[in-house]
């Protein structure tokens, strides 16, 4: 067996077996196995796909690669969600908490923002002195105390993805639908959960723009959780405009605190309710989805959800007075209004070019090693749906650089559509997914 | 302009242009941009091709990532010949001395054999001295003095062809017919020839086993060849069963000489007299293919084909003793003679797996470091067609490993098949191509 009979054969549609898997994925976690061996063998399974099999056989040894944290000296039934990325997704800062404080644990390993979508990490990061990389030791240390932990990626968990994503990102081979099964799966089956909700985003701002390779995905991701053992539901939610107000890593913070001590921002409270209410069903402390977000609501209502909040920021080391008082945080140098040009309804606001607008800012990276501004990006006043009248403000951006701002502003107003007549609501929630389908959600 | 850019665009579908390609190409050889990048491309390519006006830009980067030869100080219209490679394929040996002899001149650059087929380059280093790496100098040289060089490509000629093609053979994109008449018309486009004659092999010892892809393949280069202004013609030849009855470098050489000397090998001599007929026809010694083939006949009769040979194996270094006496050349240790279990015909001569005992015995490679014995190989004593008794002698099989041998020589049976009745004799020239359009040969 050689690297180039493998690949010839996956190039050709056969079927490839554990062992011509292994063979060359610890092969080239090892080294032995050449990066440009690995680049046109991923560009030959984008083009042939993986079957099922094949798909779960991956997964199982990227995860293999690594450790599988052992969680159970922590009681209970441990749930994680995980969402394909989206443009204000800041879902995962507030539901945390809340399943948390549910009595559900929570052991989260998150992931940076790339190309046009946040990452968890870098918006827990923008709290001073916040630390996501914790060793194995200290991960299982602050989720025995605190029911809920949220790192990045250790060099422990599934090495073989990280390597091999690594690789993808530069050869055109991200977007296939086994690979990035693979990738997320074999990370969220290594933090030692018991179940895991899934977060699939469809839209202009989402990695799966089309519904169709969003909901293959999504069947995807929840047949590789079950066959592990894991039990695992997903829902189809909504990235055609940015969640909540905020894009940008303080700016999210921001949001997210303000919804933990009360404030309701329909759409992103709506989807982080859904996805909490699912988690806490799963993690047995309650009957159903909707006794699930009754909970969770609860946990708002009575301060759980932020106690529990402010209790993980001490413990992973940030300076919880940053929260306390969300003003005393620096501020960007400028910041420019984006106006209405005319009277009417907010039609459309395109998730993907918001993302990028994020970036010019500085709010995201295109490349891994770009430098964050935490505190740059943009905040809406109007979302779709929203009457507005001439001359209105629409959005802020915020920025250091004045010169990028502007630009950033201008793409930012071209990328808000205003209509005479109020606009048809975008469904937010389109479908559950579960292991016998597909079902539309009301 | 990035190289991810570059690779997913192809990978979508899309048409690239000269600069995007020119990016890629010129980058990877000046070492900016890396082999994983280069492989995930060119599985890319192999999925969704390149069309002519992408094949075209193609090959013109890879001639001019190295010196075009300038062979103005040779009189007369330079012609060459390139075959796609077959077991037994001695022609260029026996063809480029006839043309040659008839004044035209042959500038040849070959390659080495790799996989199951020969190589011209390893059939002429089998001579003692034979020296096939000359600089282009010395190229220039022997071609002025003798109307004949035979050499290797060297490090001027299509480097870019050269750093990628190592790069396919072991990422699984050799078989993608945009790279391969790529590949072999830079090359061949450097030499300084002005029209060039393909041998296009097809059946089960041919790269392009099937009629349509070496087809496709033929009108390939020969437009390629056109649109440089080079006069390029093909003939699609069977490659069913090996040509001539020698397989093996210095058994080729010798059955080539033997037919410079007057000896006919029918099918051999067919194909070398077709190619060589045209090659003369193009070159402007003769008005018709016919004539050609009438005045390399008289190249034969003569004995000029053989004087040219030797003035050639002498200025390139090569013991012409050793060709003037061809039984001084050392033996191989061991022979074992392959006989027919049954009284019949031959009904069919596997090539493909013929080839494969060849490197057995090692008279080939599938490595490209892999050493060569020169002196081992197959002498066939029956071709398909003709009528055998039991017991009677098929082929002997020549090598200093015994071991090896035995294995070898029980292949070798195996691929050898004899039916009760006389087979249709399977056509030698299929069709003759050229830029319009595929005829049939009579």
């Amino acid at each position: 067996m050689t690297p180039v009979e493998i690949i010839r054969k996956k190039r050709d549609g056969q079927k490839l077996s554990r062992h011509e898997m292994e063979f060359l994925i610890k092969g080239y976690v090892d080294g032995k196995i050449p990066d440009y061996q690995m680049s046109s063998f991923l560009m030959a399974v984008y083009f042939n796909k993986m079957d099922f099999d094949e798909t779960t056989v991956f997964t199982d040894i990227m995860l293999n690669s690594g450790i599988i944290v052992d969680l159970s000296h922590v009681p209970g039934i441990k749930v994680d969600k995980h969402s394909t990325g989206g443009v204000g997704d800041k879902v995962s800062l507030i539901l945390a908490p809340m399943v948390a404080a549910c009595g559900v644990p929570v052991p989260m390993i998150s992931g940076r923002g790339l190309g046009h979508t946040g990452g968890t990490l870098d918006k827990l990061e923008s709290i001073p002195g916040f630390r996501t990389k914790l060793n194995l030791n200290e991960y299982k240390s602050v989720i025995k105390k605190t029911n809920l932990v949220m790192i990045g990626q250790t060099k422990e968990i599934a090495p073989a993805d990280k390597k091999m994503y690594a690789l993808r990102d530069v050869t055109g081979t991200v977007e296939c639908i086994p690979l990035i099964a693979g990738s997320i799966m074999s990370k969220k089956l290594a933090e030692g959960i018991d179940a895991l909700v899934l977060d699939i985003k469809t839209g202009r701002g989402a990695f799966m723009q089309s519904k169709e390779n969003a909901i293959e995905l999504a069947k995807t991701l929840i047949a590789i959780g079950n066959s592990f053992g894991k039990k695992t539901i997903g829902f189809l939610t909504d990235m055609s405009q940015p969640l909540g107000y905020a894009v940008g890593n303080w700016l999210e913070v921001v949001e997210s605190v303000e919804c933990m001590r009360g404030k309701d921002v329909p759409d992103l409270m709506e989807v982080t309710y859904l996805l909490s209410g699912a988690m806490v069903m799963l993690g047995g402390k309650a009957k159903s989805i909707e006794e699930g977000i009754s909970k969770c609501k609860g946990t708002i209502k009575s301060g759980g959800a932020y106690k529990k909040f402010l209790k993980m920021v001490k413990r992973q080391g940030g300076d919880i007075s940053f929260i306390k008082d969300l003003s005393k945080y620096p501020k960007s140098k400028f910041s420019v209004e984006v106006k209405s040009n005319s009277a009417g309804y907010v039609e459309n606001i395109d998730a993907l070019e918001v993302g990028f607008v994020g970036i010019m800012v500085g709010a995201g990276r295109m490349k891994v090693d770009d430098v964050i501004d935490m505190k740059s990006g943009i905040l809406f006043h109007k979302k779709v749906c929203d009457k507005v009248s001439a001359n209105e403000t629409l959005a802020v951006v915020f920025a250091d650089d004045k010169i990028k701002l502007d630009y950033a502003a201008q793409r930012l107003q071209a990328s808000i559509k205003i209509g005479k007549n109020i606009p048809t609501q975008p469904p937010l929630i389109h479908a559950s997914i579960d292991e016998n389908g597909v079902r539309e959600w009301k």
